[in-house]
């Protein structure tokens, strides 16, 4: 051991400075080390520890070397200071439950002036608020924002998909091809083409197809009051003409959307690779 | 060339069977290449794209060897057709714009609410909603909602920090000392240790600090109110007793946080590390 006759010397392993070099310095040996990085003044592993620490004061700091913690002692703490410290901690722990509440506060609210306004639409401006004020007030807390919720939900189920799978197990597929486009279908089978199953495409789970949904939904009672009012005009009750454009909208958007699907699908199942040389 | 002489040979390159095995098969050159992987089956390619694609039926699809796209064509889309593709485009790019707005709109909606049970809050029931019915509805609009962020900014300014940096930087940093805390200040001195300058804290710029900010600000008016009642229970005006409450709490709250800080900061100064064998 080379360093074995300096062992009894002090030398901090900050500064490199020894006992000699600085007098009145504070000596410390602040972990299990042995040999030249036993001892390391006060002051400088203070500034080392600062560093480490970063600005977060309360962080446990290690011995680079043995991996010791560092034992770091402060004045004691006065009950005043340290109750206030306490509450700080209470404080810091309640805080973020307490803004996921303001933040589900702030929804539920929207979706109860969303159920009001609705309710107002589709019965009327008149009789909608003589609904409201009749109903009891605990109905009217729950039943409200339920109105927004139904609508989203509602708008997720992805109906033309069941309609559509149904139709394609049991109608055969050749005969589905020439009701939609003979001509091809013909023509498809006279080049001796396989008919090609396409792969089925992933069902939309992206955010774009979230807030479709979310707009969809909300926008569904103004478009049943609109086409209710348009087509059903013969209907007296508001809420009946709502829910007869309504289910008018559904089941148009529906049929459309069954039908594009299926010429998606027949296309898909008609697609060619081309050769690198045909224009 | 080994393959020299079967390059005349169409080989799929999937399944590599050749011309002879399957007389009936549709081949197809898609690509730049040459040799073994100039040739596939028109229905083995398809699966092959089908397998990339993995239900994206309009992804670009390129060949894994020369790296040509593959000319893919689909048959003729009708102008019903056509014009419905164009239509769920538009939506598509439209309701991520929407439903930020209905996000806005609820956000903005619970302001405008928080700001009007705010302002019944300050001014009392009767008096608060004589006060709006009185407003000209747009200034309502703008008002009510700026009450809410108003309070969130104002809880943002961290003015304490500002009075404990400038009276840290005009006071002796020794006189503090001997001013909070004399007894420990001389002793230090008396020991010869160097008055450590400590680590500034960093910002609380951390999630829990955000809702702190958000729960203290929107909880200040409910504050202000119940402690312009108890202590100021003479003055008439609600908006005087609220104002006056709110300024007490802010000025005793804002003393005791300066206190702590700066008792943290001393104590922060006096920190001792300890050998590894005192216990």
């Amino acid at each position: 051991m080379e360093d074995g006759d300096r062992t009894d010397i002090k030398r901090c392993w900050v500064c490199f400075a020894t006992e000699e070099d600085e007098p009145t310095a504070q000596w410390v040996e602040p972990c299990l080390c042995h040999g030249t990085t036993k001892w390391v003044h006060q002051s400088c592993l203070q500034r080392w520890i600062d560093e480490k620490q970063a600005g977060n004061s309360t962080a446990s700091v290690y011995c680079p070397q043995c991996n010791t913690e560092y034992k770091i002692v402060f004045p004691p703490l006065g009950p005043f200071l340290s109750s206030i410290e306490k509450l700080d901690h209470c404080v810091n722990k309640v805080c973020p439950f307490a803004a996921a509440g303001i933040v589900v506060g702030s929804l539920y609210w929207s979706a109860v002036t969303y159920g009001a306004v609705t309710v107002m639409q589709v019965l009327g401006h008149k009789d909608g608020l003589e609904v409201m004020e009749k109903a009891d007030p605990l109905f009217l807390l729950v039943g409200l924002p339920t109105i927004p919720l139904a609508l989203i939900l509602g708008k997720m189920i992805r109906w033309e998909d069941h309609v559509l799978r149904f139709w394609r197990r049991y109608i055969s597929k050749i005969a589905l091809l020439s009701i939609f486009s003979p001509k091809i279908g013909n023509a498809i089978q006279g080049m001796g083409v396989h008919y090609r199953e396409p792969a089925e495409p992933t069902p939309l789970s992206d955010p774009v197809s979230a807030t479709r949904i979310l707009c969809g939904g909300l926008i569904m009672p103004t478009v049943a009051t609109l086409i209710g009012k348009l087509c059903y005009g013969f209907v007296e009750s508001g809420l009946h003409r709502a829910l007869l454009g309504g289910i008018t909208f559904i089941g148009i958007k529906g049929a459309i959307r069954i039908f594009y699907k299926q010429q998606q699908y027949i296309r898909q199942a008609q697609r060619v690779i081309q050769n690198y040389k045909d224009e």
